[in-house]
């Protein structure tokens, strides 16, 4: 138990440090926010899609094995609503970068990073509606609930390993576009290892360990809580507070 | 059953196709391959690494969910020997890339991409020398093997995924560098998305598509073989062939 606890303090630590790294990486050496097409504008891509993609999802999926004393209804709309945050943060994540492209003539989705990230933006999006149709709405069957549920815990965890990738090569492209002279940055070349490369890839090896230390608390089937284990006979919305 | 020889036949056709594409991507768009410090010589960095960190590897660790029928021993030295295997080539493409480098005055692991590459491979070189000293030689204590054995399956999984995660960070920043204008290419740019960047980037699909069917199947419990479940009360050399 003692365990359990640790590992989710850690969680918890690590989920504040990404989000105040990536802000700062963002707010202080990309030069602010601003909603106007320009590079002020991508710069809410990195916080909201760290902060969506990883923490609040990563928040939302070891909600199911931490010690809480709260009922199976509170955690379900904890979960769900987490998720349902992360999903609106992530589109506007994702419309911060394609107004930024449409404002700069630069293509969209011709890199790497950005063939991941549109399929884990999509993914996640049809997993949220997807759960929320079958474990929150109280019209759907019993059985359909218990059918989808291992798909559901497994797509959960598939699509916020894709989140990690996603975020990691987003981290880099963006470091490699910006510092090697484009971006109309005048920093020193990323090869130099500046003070913001050195930060952002610290921002990266943070957004690792938070993503290691959620799988760690998911891989521990002793921390699952036995009430959460069986879909009840009654839809969610019904079920006793 | 038929479930999981699915799972398996799709990892080892998607094995190939990631050999066979990064090993075209290396060989024909980059040049080819020679061993004398130039971009000949860096060629041999992501076909080593994607076939060490991520093939190989991914089909050592399938090895105890397949419905083989082979005996644990059997088992047990062809995980190491597929593992040993990938120890060297990783190492092979580590040096690749240093001694790239060194003949070009390029600094060493100042990207997001090396941090993370370079922390795969020294702990994918100390789970294998854990492992190769816990599980094979035959004088480790029952009790010690029984107590590390959860330990390095959990850590088997972290640094496959780190591996997925080093892959792709590592595809992308070679895309950046090299259609950007810098490494001596005179393509079109990334963003105009020429042929090899279409391939390149479903080289690095192919990857994650791998290693989530590779994730999928250490994920269902009822494909593991029950009869390697438990450390024997005999070291693996005296084992009963």
């Amino acid at each position: 138990m003692r365990s359990i606890v640790s590992f989710y303090l850690l969680s918890v630590w690590l989920s504040f440090l990404c989000v105040i790294f990536v802000w700062l990486w963002s707010g202080t050496w990309r030069g602010g926010f601003a909603w106007d097409g320009s590079f002020l504008q991508f710069n809410w891509h990195p916080v909201l899609m760290v902060t969506s993609l990883v923490v609040l999802y990563g928040n939302a999926i070891v909600l199911y094995r931490v010690p809480l004393t709260w009922s199976r209804w509170r955690c379900k709309l904890s979960h769900a609503g987490l998720l349902s945050v992360a999903v609106v943060l992530s589109v506007l994540g994702v419309c911060a970068a394609f107004d930024f492209h449409r404002g700069n003539n630069i293509p969209h989705l011709y890199s790497l990073h950005s063939w991941i990230g549109i399929s884990t933006v999509v993914l996640f999006t049809l997993q949220w509606f997807g759960g929320l149709c079958a474990f929150l709405l109280p019209w759907t069957p019993l059985a359909f609930r218990v059918f989808l549920k291992p798909l559901h815990v497994w797509m959960g965890t598939a699509i916020f390993i894709l989140s990690l990738i996603a975020s990691l090569s987003g981290i880099s492209e963006k470091l490699l576009l910006t510092l090697n002279g484009r971006n109309g940055s005048n920093t020193e070349p990323y090869t130099a290892l500046p003070a913001e490369a050195l930060f952002a890839n610290s921002l990266g090896i943070l957004v690792v360990i938070f993503g290691l230390v959620v799988l760690r608390i998911l891989s521990n089937h002793k921390w699952k809580n036995p009430q959460f284990e069986n879909e009840s006979d009654r839809p969610l919305l019904t079920d006793a507070r």
